[in-house]
Order: C-alpha cells, then sequence, then structure tokens
C-alpha cells in the first residue's frame, strides 16, 4: 500500500446511489451538511485540534492539554465572528470533552429556562462572554437518579435575606458535575429549599464557587476532582468534581426564580409559568442524546466497515488473494444491523427535533395535551438509542479483530467516552419504567374516552390488533412496510396489554409495577422500536430525493426492522403475532437484504462525511491504507523512545544473570 | 460509616447456608480454597504489589511498576520455595498482566509440547530459571486467525545447516505477542517452513532475539511495542511487540521437531508423534480461558452485588432510609442471572479440567476417539463463556450506576483487561462455527453408526428430541432438571437439523455453509448452553456437602437455565419445543427465584473469598464502607496536587479577563 493511493476506490465504484445525495440526507439538508462540511475541515486542519497523542497522555498532560484547545476553539470563534450554532459544531468537531460543554450545554440553558428576566440580564452577558465560566452541580455522591432525594440544603435566613447553602452529610456532596473540579467560577446548584423549617423540595441557585482574582474556592466551599474515569483519553480530559457547602451564604436573588419564589419575608410562592416546562427542557436535551448516538454509533460503524473491506483473512486459493472480510455472512449479519441502525437513530434523531419544536409552540400557547406522551417517547428513545450504540461500539471493536483493541484503532476511546449517555439524563432502567408507566396509564384511559396521541396512537386500534395474525406468506412480503409496521404494533400492543393484565392481579398496583418491572422494560423496548421503525418508514414516504438514495434506506429500513425482529422472535411468537415459519421467511429476507447492502457498504460510511480527524481511527482510514500507518503509529509509544525500557537494569537484569536474592528491590 | 465496622453484615445474617463449605465447592477442593486463601492473603498484604494507584501512571511509570512487580514475584518464589502451582497463583493474584504471562504461559509449553526431548533438555532449564525470558511469536499484523495464512518464511539453507527466518512483507511482521516488545530473550515464532523451494506449512522456531549482554536486539532483528491499548492500566502493563526479520540465521535444531522434522539434507519428514496432539494443547489452553472467565465474572458480580446492597435510591417513605437497590426487582432481574452464570461456567470450567486429562490419558493410550468432541466442546465454551463474561462486566457495571464509571470501581479496568479473551485463542465467532461444523459432521453420520459421544451423545435420541413438546404445567414444573435439561435438548438438536436440512439444498455444500453461517453460529450456541446447564445438572447429582449450599445451587442452576430459555425464547418457540404459556411460566419461576436468591446474594459473593486488594474496589468493599473511602480515593488523583490547576494561567484566565485576542496559544 502506497500514501496518496485510495485503496477502497474499488469498492467505492461499486456503490448503486450518489453518495453526494445520501450525504445530504445524512445531515438533514444540505445547509446542514455545508455547515458540518466547513466547520470539521477547519478543526482537522488545524494543528492545535491534533487528538491522535492523546491516549498516551498524563491526566495532568490531558487535562492541560484541553484547557489549552478550549481556550483556542474560543478564540477562533471570536475570531472567525461564528454564530452559536457553528460554535456549537466547532466544539463538538474538537471531540475532546472540556468544561466549555457543561458550560454551554447546561449553565447557560438552565439559567435561560429557570432565571426570571431579570436574574437573565444580570448573569447571562458575562457568561455569553465567558467573563465567567459556570457548571451544573445537581448528582451527589449518594444521589444520581433521585432527583428529588438530594441532600444539600438552602435555608433561607430572613433576617439577612440570604440562603445558606450547606452539606449536612458525606453523602450530600456534589459529585461528578463536569467542569466543577478544577475550573468552574460558578455553579447552578440544587438543593433542597427551606423556609422558615419547611422543606419545599430541590431547587436551583446560582453560587460563585471560586474567586475571580486568584481562582481559589472561596471560604467554606471544598472542590476537588473526583479521579480517573474509564478508558485512555475519554472523559478524563473534563474535571468532573466534588464540592461541600460549609454554611455558604448567598443572596436571596441567587435562587433560579422563574418558577417559583421566595419572598423577602420568606414566603415560598409559584409563579404562574407552568411547571410543565421542565419537562419541555428534559425534551429538547434527550432529543440530542438521541442525536449524538447517530453520530457515536456511525463513526464505530464507518471504521468496522472500511476496516471489514481492507482486512482479508481465509478462503484464498491457488494463491490468490484471501476474502474480505465484509463478505463472510457472520460478518454481515453482525455489521449491516449496526449500519441499519445508525441511520434508523439518525431519522429517529431528527424526527425528535421537530417533536420538540412542537412541544415548544404547544406549551406558548399553553397547550399541554401532547406533553405527557412527548416526554414519554424521548426518555423511551434516549434508552434504546443510548443502550443500543454503547453496545454497537463494542461489538464494531469486536468485528475489528484484535486490532480493534489499539487505542489507534478508535474504537476503545469511542467507547469509554460514549458508555456515560447510559446513566445520565436518566438512568436507562429507569426511564424505561417510566415509559411503562406510560403506557400502563394510556391503556387504563383507553374507555374513559382520553384518546391516545401521537407515538401512542396505535392503541386507539387495540381490539383490531389484538385480533392480528401476520399474513405474510413469502420472504418478499417483509419487504412491505404495513406489513412490517403492523406485526410491530401487535407486539408492543399485546405485551403493554399482557403487563396490564398481569398488574391488575396485584392489589397493591405499586407492588404489582415493582414485581413485573422486567416485564415492564419489555413492553417499554417493544414500544420504543414501533417508535424508530415507524420514523423511518415515514420518513421513506417523503423527502427522499434520487431513487438510488431511496433504494439503500428503504434496505436498511427493512434490515433495521427485520433485524429486531430475528432478535426479539420470542415477543412476536408468543403473543402470536407472527407464527415460526414466518420468523424463518424473515431470517431469509433479512440474508438477501444484506447481500443487496454489501456493494454499497463503503460508500453508506462514506456519506456520513466524517473526516479522518474526527473519526480518529487508523482502522477507519478514507483511504483504507491500514497497516503501514498501524506500523507508523507503533513507533509513537513513549515505550519505544529507548530500546532498553526503563526498569530493566534494576528488575530484569537480575533475573537473567541470576542475581536477584542479592538485589534491592 | 466508620472504619472497622462491617456494613454489609445485617446482609451476611440473611443467609441460609453455610458460606464456609460454598467456599469448598467454589474453590473446587479443600486443597484448592487454602492454596488459593494462603497465596491471595500474602499478595495483599504485601506493599510492593500495591495497585490501586496504577489507573494514574503514564505509560512508561506502569511498565516499570510491572518489572518491579514481576522481579520482586520472581524473587518471592524463589524465596518461600514455592511449587509451580503456588507460583503460578501468585502470579495470577498480581493481577498486573506481565511478561512473565507469556514466559510461562505460552513459552515454556510450547517447547515442552512440541520440542524433541533433545531440545527440551536444551531449552527447559535456562527458562525454568528465567537465564531466558521468551514470548509466543505467532500473530502477525496481517493474520490472527488464519494461522495457516501467516507469511513470515524460515527458509532451510542446507550449505549451513540453518534456517533463514525473514520477514517478506510489511503484513508479515509479527504483531501482538506479549513480552515482546521490551523484555524477551527469545521467542518461539511461527513461520512458513520452506525446504528446496517447497512450503510445508507454518512451523515452530525457537530464535533468539536479543543480546544477553546488553538486551539489544541481535542484528537483522527489529522490535518494537505496538502502542497504547484499551484502558487505564489494564494490558498497557505488557509489552505486546512487533517484530520483524531480515534473512536472520538459525541453526536447524531450533526447529521445534517432535511432530515434523527437517533432516541434515533438508528434507522434510514427520514423526510417529500424532499430530493430534495439538488439539489436546488448545483443550488444555480453552479450558483455562473458561476457567478464567469465571474469574473475571465473579469479580464483577461481586462488586456489582456488594454496592447494589450499599447504595440505596428512591422509595423512602416518610423519611426512613432508602430502598436498597438490590431490592429492585430489574435490578435483580439483570444481576441474578449473571451470578448464576459465573457459578455455572466455574462448574462448566471444572469438568473442563477433568475433560482434558481424559483426552490427555487417551491421546497416551493412542485413543483419539473422543478428541473431535472434545475440541469442539472446549472451542464452543471458550466462545460461550468469554463473550458472556465480557458483556457481563459491562451489565456489572451498569449496574453500579455513575460511580461504576470511576476507576476506583475497578469495573472498567475489569473489563479493558477481559475483552480480549473474545478475540485471542480464537475468535468466538470462527470458533462457533468450528462447533456448528462438527455438529453438521455428527449428524450426517447419525446413519451411518458413528455413535455420538460425549456432550453430543443426546443426538442418538434425535428421533424422540424431534417429537419432543414439555409438558410443563406450572411453574414449579420448571425446577425440574429433567424438564429443563430436555427443553434444552430439543432446541438444541431442533436448531442443528433445521441448519443441516437446509445445507442440504446447497449445491455446494461450503457455498452452504457461508450463506447459512447466522444461522450455524445460533445452532452451535444453543449445544453449548445446553453443556453448561446440563453439566451444572450433573454437578447437583454428586458430591454438594451441605443442604443449605445445595438449595443455593439448585436455585442458582435454575436460574441459568431459565435465564436462558427467557432471553432465547424465540428459539424454543420456534422450534416447538415449549408453547407460549410454557415460557410466561418460566419468567414466572424466574421472579420467583430472585426473591429466594435475595437473601444469600451477598454471601454468596462472599464465596468466591477475593480479598479486598485482588477485587480492586472500593464498590466492592468486603464492609461495605464505600461513601467514604470513595471520597478520600478522589483527593489522590494527580490533578487534585494544586489548588490551580497547570495551564489555568496560560489558557483559562486570559478567557475570563477578556484577553484572548492576545494570548498566545
Amino acid at each position: 500500500m502506497e500514501d496518496g493511493v485510495d485503496h477502497l476506490a474499488f469498492e467505492r465504484n461499486k456503490a448503486q446511489f450518489d453518495v453526494d445525495e445520501m450525504k445530504i440526507v445524512w445531515a438533514g439538508s444540505r445547509e446542514d451538511f455545508e455547515l458540518s462540511d466547513r466547520i470539521s475541515r477547519l478543526v482537522a486542519s488545524d494543528p492545535v485540534f491534533k487528538k491522535d497523542d492523546r491516549v498516551m497522555l498524563d491526566r495532568k498532560e490531558l487535562f492541560k492539554n484541553t484547557l489549552r484547545k478550549a481556550a483556542y476553539a474560543w478564540k477562533r470563534i471570536i475570531e472567525l465572528r461564528l454564530n452559536e450554532r457553528e460554535a456549537s459544531k466547532l466544539r463538538s468537531f474538537v471531540d475532546q470533552p472540556a468544561f466549555t460543554d457543561l458550560h454551554w450545554g447546561m449553565f447557560v440553558p438552565a439559567i435561560q429556562g429557570q432565571g426570571t428576566d431579570e436574574q437573565q440580564h444580570k448573569w447571562l452577558p458575562p457568561a455569553y462572554k465567558m467573563k465567567i465560566i459556570g457548571c451544573y452541580a445537581q448528582t451527589e455522591l449518594g444521589h444520581g437518579s433521585n432527583v428529588q432525594g438530594l441532600e444539600t440544603t438552602a435555608t433561607f435566613d430572613p433576617k439577612t435575606d440570604e440562603f445558606i447553602i450547606h452539606s449536612p452529610t458525606l453523602t450530600s456532596s456534589k459529585w461528578w458535575p463536569g467542569g466543577l473540579g478544577k475550573i468552574s467560577t460558578h455553579g447552578v446548584v440544587y438543593a433542597r429549599l427551606i423556609t422558615d423549617g419547611q422543606d419545599h423540595g430541590v431547587h436551583g441557585f446560582i453560587v460563585q464557587l471560586r474567586s475571580l482574582d486568584d481562582h481559589h474556592p472561596l471560604p467554606g466551599i471544598t472542590i476537588g476532582d473526583i479521579g480517573m474515569k474509564f478508558g485512555n483519553g475519554a472523559y478524563n480530559s473534563m474535571d468532573n468534581g466534588l464540592l461541600r457547602f460549609d454554611h455558604v451564604r448567598i443572596p436571596r436573588n441567587q435562587m433560579l426564580m422563574r418558577v417559583s419564589q421566595v419572598t423577602r419575608e420568606g414566603k415560598f410562592v409559584h409563579s404562574n409559568v407552568p411547571r410543565q416546562l421542565v419537562y419541555g427542557t428534559m425534551v429538547n436535551v434527550r432529543q440530542k442524546i438521541v442525536s449524538d448516538a447517530s453520530v457515536a454509533l456511525s463513526r464505530a460503524v464507518c471504521i468496522a466497515t472500511r476496516y471489514s473491506a481492507v482486512r482479508r483473512q481465509f478462503g484464498s486459493h491457488n494463491g490468490g488473494q484471501e476474502t474480505q472480510v465484509i463478505d463472510y455472512k457472520t460478518q454481515q449479519a453482525r455489521l449491516f444491523p449496526l449500519l441499519a441502525s445508525a441511520y434508523a437513530f439518525r431519522i429517529a434523531g431528527e424526527w425528535l427535533k421537530w417533536l420538540y419544536t412542537d412541544v415548544t409552540e404547544r406549551l406558548q400557547a399553553n397547550d399541554f395535551s401532547t406533553l405527557p406522551e412527548a416526554h414519554a417517547c424521548t426518555a423511551g428513545l434516549k434508552s434504546l438509542t443510548t443502550s443500543a450504540t454503547a453496545d454497537a461500539i463494542e461489538e464494531c471493536r469486536k468485528l475489528c479483530g484484535g486490532h480493534g483493541y489499539l487505542c489507534s484503532s478508535g474504537l476503545p476511546e469511542l467507547f469509554a467516552v460514549y458508555v456515560p449517555a447510559c446513566t445520565y439524563e436518566g438512568d436507562n432502567t429507569v426511564l424505561l419504567l417510566q415509559v411503562a408507566r406510560h403506557l400502563m396509564k394510556t391503556i387504563s384511559q383507553l374507555g374513559s374516552g382520553n384518546k391516545p396521541v401521537g407515538t401512542t396512537a396505535y392503541m386507539t386500534r387495540l381490539d383490531q390488533l389484538m385480533q392480528y395474525h401476520s399474513d405474510v406468506k413469502k420472504a418478499e412480503d417483509w419487504l412491505k412496510p404495513n406489513v412490517v409496521l403492523e406485526a410491530f404494533e401487535a407486539r408492543a400492543a399485546r405485551l403493554s396489554v399482557a403487563c396490564a393484565q398481569n398488574l391488575s392481579k396485584f392489589t397493591n398496583p405499586e407492588e404489582g409495577f415493582q414485581e413485573l418491572a422486567a416485564d415492564l422494560a419489555d413492553a417499554a423496548v417493544a414500544h420504543c422500536q414501533l417508535i424508530v421503525v415507524s420514523k423511518f418508514i415515514e420518513k421513506l414516504q417523503k423527502d427522499i430525493p434520487g431513487k438510488g438514495v431511496r433504494q439503500q434506506l428503504e434496505v436498511l429500513c427493512s434490515i433495521y426492522a427485520l433485524f429486531l425482529l430475528r432478535k426479539h422472535l420470542g415477543d412476536f411468537l408468543s403473543t402470536g403475532c407472527i407464527n415460526p415459519k414466518q420468523g424463518s421467511l424473515a431470517s431469509e429476507q433479512l440474508r438477501y437484504l444484506y447481500s443487496q447492502v454489501r456493494p454499497n457498504a463503503i460508500a453508506l460510511v462514506d456519506a456520513f462525511n466524517y473526516t479522518d480527524h474526527y473519526l480518529g481511527s487508523i482502522l477507519g482510514r478514507y483511504d483504507g491504507n491500514v497497516y503501514p500507518k498501524l506500523y507508523e503509529e507503533a513507533w509513537k509509544d513513549p515505550l519505544n523512545d529507548s530500546v532498553v525500557p526503563d526498569g530493566f537494569k534494576e528488575y530484569v537484569q537480575p533475573m537473567l544473570k541470576q542475581q536477584l536474592r542479592n538485589a534491592r528491590l
């Protein structure tokens, strides 16, 4: 292999569709494509943003390097007069978790969403200019999922018109907030509001944490970094922190008061701003997570697909070349469903973005009718897509054989940096149970005229779905969108109904919910998978440009659905939605679909339009020039700085020379 | 929480069995228990073997630390006059991958197994004394799974009576061998043997790699470390290496000649030593991997179980304590099957050890009849247990919530150090297909009087199994060993038969095998799961001491089997082995079994008898004193050395002071 040659050109030539058109589909619009394309190239071409050495840096060096990148990124944002959207793109292509993520992603939005106009006026301008840097201090050592169980207190002192922020126990120490450990000057701190001895639950407070002069923590405040996290590089570039308060006083007007207030007299009052706004924020944060899942998944799939085309193993006849790994059916059966999932999650994320806009508009018109359904569906898709993506990245790593274990494959770091998404912003199991609660409620209200809306609308056809039997007779029948959709609807509906029936046998419904939690989670998964499948199908029924692109997406949509059907065959069979013969026809069709993807696989991952910098993987290089570059990269390891390694003389030589007994160890 | 108090005592008091008896069962025998107990305490109490700081060391420091531990371990082994078994235990409890693993685990056994008596005489004494240190250089940059595709050549030169070892291409560079990168003085190098222009396939050669004087690579030899691997600490303590030969000459007698020889004249001849011996070695290596899987899995399960009892979240009423996470059914439904799997794999590993002894005895008596079956079954169990364990460690990490992401939980490192087991010594998918080939062959020979043996013996009852319908009528029926066993046998048999039938439709059998590979892999999994279930049941039918212990194991055995049944419900239903109603009775029984494990959970993980040193996890501490220790540990991170971090002045202060434009970045 040589430099400057496209070793995958022969693969690219096989594609049966226009990859440039697919790039637009993936990006969402031509404008989105051009934005990402421009900013990603900008980042990739700038030596400051180099990242291939970061797995070798120790914690302090890595952190310093992150500060440099964050500052330089901000400088470039100012110099190039980037707008908010461009700036955010730039940060994401720098691809290194940093305190700025929390400042822009959590601190600023918290003030925007929960601050009064006055508070926004005061705090947002310095935050926009980064004259102050903020974090989001919610989670505690003893409490993550259960926000209402937080222990930090904010006690109103009417004498001085102040709140006293305090950490009453060790477990009340704030723990995990990103940017807190070493950098943030301020934080939005969540604490139990106490006025006149009464606990009003958890509220947010703006608290200055460090001096703007010498950066030391202010009196009464203890801050530190919580230590090393999973993986080389990965989130170790972030100063996730711990924080303790010893009776720290802040002025009353630093409680975020858009929804509730404490008056000068210490009275706790609600404003007329609907509290449901909080759910609107959650919908927003989680729709971003779904969109991020499609990005992380597509990066892993891009690496595994390209390397599967480069790598050859077995099957050589008469001294010819061996078989490309991507031609093995087992490889296809593991890889192509993940490729299909990346596209499916992308489309689901796009739809959620629309959903958020829709919910926001309705909220502004005081229409809360769709909020519970939108909230449940975003929670469910967050859970479904992040769990699937975490597993898929590791699967892609395994699909690269031994070399996937090298950091230079990019996959270890991608995995380590991604997996927290399964836990933050709602533990995935907890979220599924929230979805299940919504489903049970929807079913219980069916008789009462409360019509199911949005993604639960199929429940209106419950009687029909309970009677459903698939009429698939031959493998190709599984290509019909309606055939697939009905099977998924019937399965989801029946699993929910079965749970509802089993729940009704318990005299204490809450006890029943706990006891049947595993089945309820399964029902929630079935519902969420139905959503993804149906949004993919909807997408195909509109705005797809060329015929080639449409055909590819149809194939991927069928693969995604039939792969799930095969994976959850027990659901489909036990609920009687399909019979065993129909299940095996689905497997047959799936094999045929894989062979249709095969010639298009490389072009389908090219459509993600990732730069080699962003991918950060030698195995996933665009030009396929893998082995020479792996070899080159190996020599950069610090252990190769010297022929005889540090420690050899003291420890190994005495072994070889049989002088170990006397060696000082 | 305080020091010196057992915060989990209230959990330990709930146990309904004698934990000391279970410790013996887990260890295999009283003698094994005492050995492990003694050596693990020895290691735990020695400050040189401290490992809690290693995730913070950079590559060079970590490597130097490993050399120190390896040399010190060897010194202690000599001082304490430990025998081979004790020495090997000691190395495993040091729990840090090192070059010595390959020296003792691969280099020495390769010479023992493939060397002539003369060669063993020459090379083993210095190897036993560590006067030379060896590695096992097989895998190449371009070839892992396909050993027969290796490219390195060993060409016989009759003029000088030497072999010329050469790396003809970049992809022929040896790549991955542990201990090679910086330490090994010698290696067993696999290369294509060429005599008189004829290629005789891949053979092993003893090659000196480095000078015993100055440790520099010998002329014509290029060696380096291949670079950083997945995870903090983990396998980065190992110098996996790359190696290239430029026409390096070695004497003819350094080819390992037990099975084949090259004569002085350059003639290639086979000895009368049966070549099947190679398979015997594979059986041995892989049975160890299965046993290691149970260790890795049990460590993760121990951590997750203890922390699930410590951690409380939600469910507080009237200010009382919140619910222990282990009391949630969703937590139980995810955790307890893994606990059951740890015991199941332990028992399977123990049985494989017996199988290896049996095969070895038969080989010595020239009885090769059981070898193919033993080989297939070890390959299959290696694949099954390592895949399940890798997934389970990550699942245990998720079961610990956010804190599982901290290195101090021990889980990130456990995962990163474990996952290569899915790839080395046979890629898990490749191995499943080998099992499938054996199954297809077994079925095809059924008519010919070739009676299936060992773990395939159930195939003799194929007619009966094809007629089988489970007669389960109530949930408790699923507790009967025979009921479970027959269902698993019928499922495995029918999946295999279905594959065989589908294969027969292809005119080219090899093409059919490729096309149906995914189904074949499923059939192999079903067969392997049957083996594990049946060995667990067999174990219960003999040598279990007390009634309490037996009852616990019965519960775990049922959980393992019914969890698999639920997971692969699609198999059981589509093959008609059970009906949907019976499937839901299994789920019901499973829930009941979980509630039986609950009071015994802590004692069941105590029975593994791991020291806190070996577990290496604050979340899994024996005393449950988690939060104060997490807090203490956090402060040890290098970032906490100073209040204001390195880089703040250069990069962050100019942002805060709005002087970024002029800052030099």
